[in-house]
Protein backbone atom coordinates (compact mmCIF):
# COMPACT_ATOMS: atom_id res chain seq x y z
CA UNK A 1 0.00 0.00 0.00
CA UNK A 2 1.07 3.91 -0.79
CA UNK A 3 1.10 6.64 1.80
CA UNK A 4 -2.05 7.66 0.11
CA UNK A 5 -3.96 4.98 0.61
CA UNK A 6 -2.65 4.67 4.48
CA UNK A 7 -4.17 8.73 4.75
CA UNK A 8 -7.79 7.44 3.21
CA UNK A 9 -7.63 5.02 6.07
CA UNK A 10 -7.10 7.42 8.47
CA UNK A 11 -9.63 9.99 6.35
CA UNK A 12 -12.33 6.70 6.84
CA UNK A 13 -11.13 6.96 10.88
CA UNK A 14 -11.87 10.76 10.53
CA UNK A 15 -15.18 10.57 8.91
CA UNK A 16 -16.55 7.62 11.60
CA UNK A 17 -15.46 10.04 14.42
CA UNK A 18 -17.82 12.68 12.67
CA UNK A 19 -20.44 10.32 12.50
CA UNK A 20 -20.44 9.92 16.51
CA UNK A 21 -20.15 13.85 17.04
CA UNK A 22 -16.69 14.00 17.13
CA UNK A 23 -14.52 16.39 15.34
CA UNK A 24 -13.14 14.65 12.55
CA UNK A 25 -10.12 13.44 12.94
CA UNK A 26 -8.44 10.07 12.64
CA UNK A 27 -5.03 8.04 12.59
CA UNK A 28 -3.68 5.08 11.48
CA UNK A 29 -0.19 3.35 12.48
CA UNK A 30 1.74 1.30 10.25
CA UNK A 31 4.16 -1.10 10.85
CA UNK A 32 6.15 -3.51 8.12
CA UNK A 33 3.47 -1.86 5.57
CA UNK A 34 0.24 -2.83 7.80
CA UNK A 35 -2.07 -0.97 9.96
CA UNK A 36 -1.28 -2.02 13.40
CA UNK A 37 -3.59 1.06 15.11
CA UNK A 38 -6.59 3.07 13.93
CA UNK A 39 -8.62 5.29 15.91
CA UNK A 40 -10.42 8.69 15.63
CA UNK A 41 -10.91 11.74 17.98
CA UNK A 42 -13.35 10.11 21.10
CA UNK A 43 -12.92 13.22 23.34
CA UNK A 44 -17.16 13.23 24.04
CA UNK A 45 -17.44 9.33 23.77
CA UNK A 46 -15.03 8.52 25.80
CA UNK A 47 -15.46 12.08 28.38
CA UNK A 48 -11.53 11.95 27.89
CA UNK A 49 -9.64 15.31 27.23
CA UNK A 50 -6.68 13.20 26.47
CA UNK A 51 -8.65 10.94 23.57
CA UNK A 52 -7.05 12.42 20.20
CA UNK A 53 -6.58 10.29 17.45
CA UNK A 54 -2.95 10.09 17.89
CA UNK A 55 -3.40 9.40 21.61
CA UNK A 56 -5.16 6.44 21.03
CA UNK A 57 -3.73 4.89 17.67
CA UNK A 58 -0.37 5.30 19.84
CA UNK A 59 -1.92 3.36 23.04
CA UNK A 60 -3.30 0.79 20.61
CA UNK A 61 -0.09 0.41 19.05
CA UNK A 62 1.81 -0.09 22.12
CA UNK A 63 -0.96 -2.68 23.46
CA UNK A 64 -0.40 -4.89 20.05
CA UNK A 65 3.40 -4.28 20.06
CA UNK A 66 3.63 -4.90 23.55
CA UNK A 67 6.53 -2.30 23.69
CA UNK A 68 6.08 1.66 24.35
CA UNK A 69 8.47 1.86 22.02
CA UNK A 70 6.84 2.18 18.77
CA UNK A 71 10.50 1.46 16.49
CA UNK A 72 10.26 1.60 12.82
CA UNK A 73 6.48 2.77 12.85
CA UNK A 74 4.88 5.71 10.85
CA UNK A 75 1.96 7.38 11.85
CA UNK A 76 -0.69 8.94 9.49
CA UNK A 77 -3.14 11.48 10.55
CA UNK A 78 -5.55 13.79 8.78
CA UNK A 79 -4.80 17.02 10.71
CA UNK A 80 -1.38 18.29 11.94
CA UNK A 81 -0.56 16.88 15.49
CA UNK A 82 -1.29 19.51 18.69
CA UNK A 83 1.17 19.92 21.20
CA UNK A 84 0.04 16.95 23.56
CA UNK A 85 -0.07 14.79 20.34
CA UNK A 86 3.10 15.78 19.31
CA UNK A 87 4.64 15.25 22.63
CA UNK A 88 3.57 11.94 22.23
CA UNK A 89 4.73 10.74 18.97
CA UNK A 90 8.46 11.86 20.02
CA UNK A 91 7.45 9.85 23.11
CA UNK A 92 6.71 6.69 21.24
CA UNK A 93 9.36 7.19 18.92
CA UNK A 94 7.30 7.00 15.62
CA UNK A 95 9.67 7.31 12.62
CA UNK A 96 7.49 9.03 9.74
CA UNK A 97 4.89 11.08 10.97
CA UNK A 98 2.52 12.39 7.76
CA UNK A 99 -0.14 14.77 8.39
CA UNK A 100 -3.13 15.93 6.12
CA UNK A 101 -4.20 19.76 6.60
CA UNK A 102 -2.34 22.21 8.64
CA UNK A 103 -3.71 23.96 11.99
CA UNK A 104 -1.92 27.62 12.30
CA UNK A 105 -4.56 27.68 15.44
CA UNK A 106 -3.86 24.60 17.34
CA UNK A 107 -0.68 22.60 15.72
CA UNK A 108 2.71 22.24 17.03
CA UNK A 109 4.78 20.49 14.19
CA UNK A 110 4.68 23.42 11.44
CA UNK A 111 3.07 25.83 13.84
CA UNK A 112 2.87 26.95 17.51
CA UNK A 113 5.64 25.56 19.43
CA UNK A 114 6.99 23.80 16.14
CA UNK A 115 7.99 20.83 18.95
CA UNK A 116 10.37 18.80 16.83
CA UNK A 117 12.41 22.03 16.13
CA UNK A 118 13.30 22.53 19.70
CA UNK A 119 15.82 21.32 22.20
CA UNK A 120 13.67 19.47 24.49
CA UNK A 121 12.60 17.29 22.48
CA UNK A 122 14.51 14.31 21.92
CA UNK A 123 13.32 12.31 19.23
CA UNK A 124 11.97 13.65 15.92
CA UNK A 125 10.19 12.00 13.35
CA UNK A 126 10.99 12.24 9.37
CA UNK A 127 7.79 14.96 8.67
CA UNK A 128 5.32 14.59 5.40
CA UNK A 129 2.80 17.10 5.41
CA UNK A 130 -0.54 18.45 3.23
CA UNK A 131 -0.91 14.34 2.46
CA UNK A 132 -5.04 14.03 1.69
CA UNK A 133 -4.96 18.02 2.74
CA UNK A 134 -7.77 18.78 0.75
CA UNK A 135 -9.90 16.27 1.83
CA UNK A 136 -8.41 16.55 5.28
CA UNK A 137 -9.71 20.56 5.86
CA UNK A 138 -12.55 20.03 3.95
CA UNK A 139 -14.55 17.27 6.62
CA UNK A 140 -13.57 19.94 9.33
CA UNK A 141 -14.90 22.79 7.95
CA UNK A 142 -17.99 21.23 6.84
CA UNK A 143 -18.30 19.78 10.61
CA UNK A 144 -17.66 23.50 11.83
CA UNK A 145 -19.66 25.11 9.90
CA UNK A 146 -22.59 22.28 10.33
CA UNK A 147 -22.30 23.37 14.14
CA UNK A 148 -22.56 27.01 13.54
CA UNK B 1 -5.83 20.15 53.31
CA UNK B 2 -2.89 22.70 51.92
CA UNK B 3 -1.64 22.56 48.77
CA UNK B 4 2.00 21.34 50.78
CA UNK B 5 -0.02 17.94 51.95
CA UNK B 6 -1.61 17.24 48.36
CA UNK B 7 2.00 17.68 46.97
CA UNK B 8 3.23 15.28 50.12
CA UNK B 9 0.52 13.29 48.33
CA UNK B 10 1.98 13.38 44.50
CA UNK B 11 5.37 12.62 45.79
CA UNK B 12 3.91 9.14 48.01
CA UNK B 13 2.66 8.37 44.30
CA UNK B 14 6.25 9.04 42.70
CA UNK B 15 7.69 6.47 45.36
CA UNK B 16 5.23 4.06 44.64
CA UNK B 17 6.13 4.53 40.90
CA UNK B 18 9.69 4.01 42.01
CA UNK B 19 9.20 0.44 44.23
CA UNK B 20 7.61 -0.53 40.54
CA UNK B 21 10.94 0.59 38.76
CA UNK B 22 9.19 3.41 36.55
CA UNK B 23 10.55 7.15 36.52
CA UNK B 24 9.70 8.39 40.15
CA UNK B 25 7.12 11.36 39.03
CA UNK B 26 3.59 11.27 40.62
CA UNK B 27 0.12 13.53 40.61
CA UNK B 28 -2.55 14.07 41.86
CA UNK B 29 -5.94 16.07 41.01
CA UNK B 30 -7.97 17.97 44.10
CA UNK B 31 -11.64 19.44 43.58
CA UNK B 32 -13.09 21.36 46.26
CA UNK B 33 -10.08 19.72 48.89
CA UNK B 34 -10.15 15.98 47.77
CA UNK B 35 -8.27 14.19 45.76
CA UNK B 36 -10.10 12.34 43.29
CA UNK B 37 -7.02 11.11 41.18
CA UNK B 38 -3.70 10.27 41.99
CA UNK B 39 -0.84 8.28 39.49
CA UNK B 40 2.25 7.55 39.15
CA UNK B 41 4.30 7.29 35.99
CA UNK B 42 3.20 3.62 34.30
CA UNK B 43 5.02 3.85 31.02
CA UNK B 44 6.71 1.01 31.32
CA UNK B 45 4.19 -1.35 33.77
CA UNK B 46 1.97 -0.49 30.86
CA UNK B 47 3.91 -0.57 28.27
CA UNK B 48 2.29 2.85 26.75
CA UNK B 49 4.41 6.12 26.20
CA UNK B 50 1.56 8.51 27.33
CA UNK B 51 1.13 7.08 30.51
CA UNK B 52 2.92 9.58 32.51
CA UNK B 53 1.11 10.44 36.03
CA UNK B 54 -0.46 13.39 34.68
CA UNK B 55 -1.87 11.65 31.30
CA UNK B 56 -3.05 8.73 34.30
CA UNK B 57 -3.89 11.13 36.50
CA UNK B 58 -6.04 13.31 33.89
CA UNK B 59 -7.56 10.30 32.62
CA UNK B 60 -8.71 8.80 36.29
CA UNK B 61 -10.49 12.53 37.14
CA UNK B 62 -12.11 12.72 33.75
CA UNK B 63 -13.80 9.61 34.01
CA UNK B 64 -14.45 10.01 37.94
CA UNK B 65 -16.71 12.59 37.07
CA UNK B 66 -18.00 11.81 33.78
CA UNK B 67 -16.59 14.79 32.19
CA UNK B 68 -13.97 15.93 29.58
CA UNK B 69 -13.48 19.12 31.45
CA UNK B 70 -11.65 19.08 34.79
CA UNK B 71 -13.57 22.57 35.68
CA UNK B 72 -12.23 23.99 38.91
CA UNK B 73 -9.73 20.54 39.55
CA UNK B 74 -6.10 21.13 40.88
CA UNK B 75 -3.52 19.27 39.69
CA UNK B 76 0.20 18.55 41.76
CA UNK B 77 2.61 17.06 39.94
CA UNK B 78 6.70 16.42 41.54
CA UNK B 79 8.57 17.35 38.27
CA UNK B 80 7.57 20.33 35.55
CA UNK B 81 5.15 18.80 32.97
CA UNK B 82 6.64 18.05 29.60
CA UNK B 83 5.22 19.10 26.93
CA UNK B 84 2.28 15.93 25.83
CA UNK B 85 1.54 16.82 29.81
CA UNK B 86 0.91 20.45 29.52
CA UNK B 87 -1.23 20.06 26.11
CA UNK B 88 -3.10 17.47 28.16
CA UNK B 89 -3.18 20.31 31.02
CA UNK B 90 -4.46 22.43 29.03
CA UNK B 91 -7.03 20.29 27.08
CA UNK B 92 -8.63 19.43 30.48
CA UNK B 93 -9.23 23.11 31.61
CA UNK B 94 -6.95 22.48 35.15
CA UNK B 95 -7.01 25.35 37.30
CA UNK B 96 -4.30 25.30 38.94
CA UNK B 97 -0.97 23.78 38.37
CA UNK B 98 1.14 23.36 40.97
CA UNK B 99 4.75 21.71 40.03
CA UNK B 100 7.81 20.39 42.34
CA UNK B 101 10.91 20.16 40.65
CA UNK B 102 11.66 22.15 37.13
CA UNK B 103 12.73 20.38 34.25
CA UNK B 104 15.28 22.38 31.96
CA UNK B 105 15.47 19.23 29.56
CA UNK B 106 12.17 18.10 29.12
CA UNK B 107 10.02 20.49 31.26
CA UNK B 108 7.17 22.57 28.68
CA UNK B 109 5.78 25.07 31.51
CA UNK B 110 9.13 27.50 32.51
CA UNK B 111 11.75 25.08 30.32
CA UNK B 112 11.41 24.47 26.49
CA UNK B 113 8.28 25.56 24.64
CA UNK B 114 6.81 26.81 27.11
CA UNK B 115 3.62 26.11 26.14
CA UNK B 116 1.21 28.09 28.45
CA UNK B 117 2.59 31.07 26.81
CA UNK B 118 2.12 30.46 23.37
CA UNK B 119 -0.99 31.24 21.60
CA UNK B 120 -1.97 28.01 19.88
CA UNK B 121 -2.77 27.45 24.00
CA UNK B 122 -6.51 28.02 24.40
CA UNK B 123 -6.70 27.13 28.09
CA UNK B 124 -3.84 28.92 31.02
CA UNK B 125 -4.01 27.40 34.23
CA UNK B 126 -2.64 29.12 37.28
CA UNK B 127 0.94 28.08 37.77
CA UNK B 128 2.86 27.44 41.16
CA UNK B 129 6.14 25.98 40.77
CA UNK B 130 9.07 24.71 43.13
CA UNK B 131 6.12 23.29 46.20
CA UNK B 132 7.94 20.49 47.54
CA UNK B 133 10.85 20.85 45.00
CA UNK B 134 13.59 19.44 47.01
CA UNK B 135 12.31 16.34 47.92
CA UNK B 136 11.39 15.73 44.14
CA UNK B 137 14.51 16.48 42.13
CA UNK B 138 16.31 14.22 45.05
CA UNK B 139 14.15 11.24 44.35
CA UNK B 140 14.59 11.94 40.46
CA UNK B 141 18.26 11.90 41.25
CA UNK B 142 18.99 9.34 43.15
CA UNK B 143 16.77 7.13 40.98
CA UNK B 144 19.10 8.13 37.78
CA UNK B 145 22.11 8.16 39.88
CA UNK B 146 20.90 4.29 41.30
CA UNK B 147 20.67 3.18 37.31
CA UNK B 148 24.14 4.53 36.24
Amino acid sequence: MTAASFMDLALKAAETAQNAGEVPIGCVIVLNNAVIASAGNRTLTDRDPTAHAEILAIRQAAASLGSERLVDCDLYVTLEPCTMCAGAISFARIRRLYFGAADPKGGAVESGVRFFAQPTCHHVPEVYSALGETRSAQLLRSFFQARR
